[in-house]
């Protein structure tokens, strides 16, 4: 029995954390079932088990593991016979794409979705996510709000490596969908999940891509 | 008999050209011999015969090839039994591996490197090199310099995703130099010929890859 604790806002629907979307595409591609705990920013509580305080966090039977890539891992090595990921053979420019879609992507999709992430949580999870993101930003949630259209615009640029990818192949894995895939489309679910309006451009590759890509992994068999 | 039309600065021996530094790479691996024909960027008429105005342009016997890339696809083809570099077989990760060089990490060294590049041409190509530029960047080059601490703190952060795969990888495409390598390795002698500072910082994962890969492949092997 697999149990992943999951993100949610306010309302139980709302998922947002690109972790666990990761997680959930990886539970989806290798077709196994799995019960979802709810969990908010300020259930540390209920995460004390795992020995840290952040989702993903599955529980296999007597397995306990965190951290996304660790998950991933884990799926493949335990259920070998379903579909692989790859994820613990992984080229050095996968890890890249993973590095950057981390560590680029990620925070540049923050600076836009922070103040909607807000809006939509429980009043005790906003007081948290606002002490501790303003922290982070070293501006208030307001101010980064008020700066939306720099932070559009900056997205949109480092979104350029991406395109160029999207004009020449199919999926970010090439002629197929893979674990490079999963890495950007668990961030771009959880931007469209926070932000009311449509990141990508006209006649953006990116959006034919995630045509393409939404085909085969619909959002409603992922938020289970 | 190969020739490499190469962009030369004031002085004969200055090269800064990434693209050329790319081609002059595979030349290195595949192990042919060339001579150089040293252009400057008002030197359109030499690369003419090319029916486009850009460097690299290779001309191996009666064929021309312009564009890196091409010219690399064309080395492979054309010269089989030497090591092969692999670029009409690219994974599509390492295309945006590519992608990223080309469309984030140029323009991020570009904003550092365009003065010091200035200073180093002859009096015709600083016009040229002033009036183009000055209209790409949208400002003067001397702004571009003051400019210069935020242009620096720039390409730190976006190298995060580069130092993520070379915490974890010896080389950038993973045990063995190759061809992720070649494209980063090009850039990075950009910024080294025109900007008289390291742009490495501390314990940088980046500064150990560049002591493996210089190993590799000296500079004074390159520069022929």
């Amino acid at each position: 029995m697999i149990t992943l604790y999951d993100l949610a806002g306010a309302d139980d629907r709302l998922r947002f954390s690109p972790f666990c979307f990761r997680v959930k595409l990886a539970l989806l591609i290798k077709g196994l079932a799995y019960r979802v705990e709810r969990v908010r920013f300020v259930d540390k509580d209920k995460l004390a088990f795992s020995g840290q305080g952040l989702v993903p966090v599955l529980v296999d039977d007597d397995l306990v593991i965190s951290d996304s890539w660790k998950i991933l891992q884990h799926l493949d090595q335990h259920y070998p016979a379903s579909p692989q990921l790859g994820a613990d053979r992984a080229s050095a420019s996968l890890d890249f794409l993973r590095f950057w879609c981390d560590r680029a992507l990620h925070a540049a999709i923050f600076r836009i979705a922070a103040p909607f992430v807000h809006a939509q949580l429980t009043p005790e999870d906003q007081t948290y996510f606002r002490s501790t993101r303003e922290a982070r930003l070293g501006k208030t949630l307001e101010a980064i709000a008020a700066e939306r259209p720099q932070h559009v615009a900056h997205l949109q640029l480092m979104l350029e490596p991406l395109r160029g990818l999207l004009s020449t192949h199919a999926f970010i894995d090439g002629a197929a969908p893979g674990l490079g895939d999963v890495v950007i489309y668990s961030a771009w679910l959880w931007a469209e999940a926070a932000v009311p309006f449509a990141l990508r451009e006209p006649n953006d590759p990116i959006a034919a891509w995630l045509d393409r890509v939404r085909q085969q992994w619909p959002l409603s068999a992922i938020n289970v």
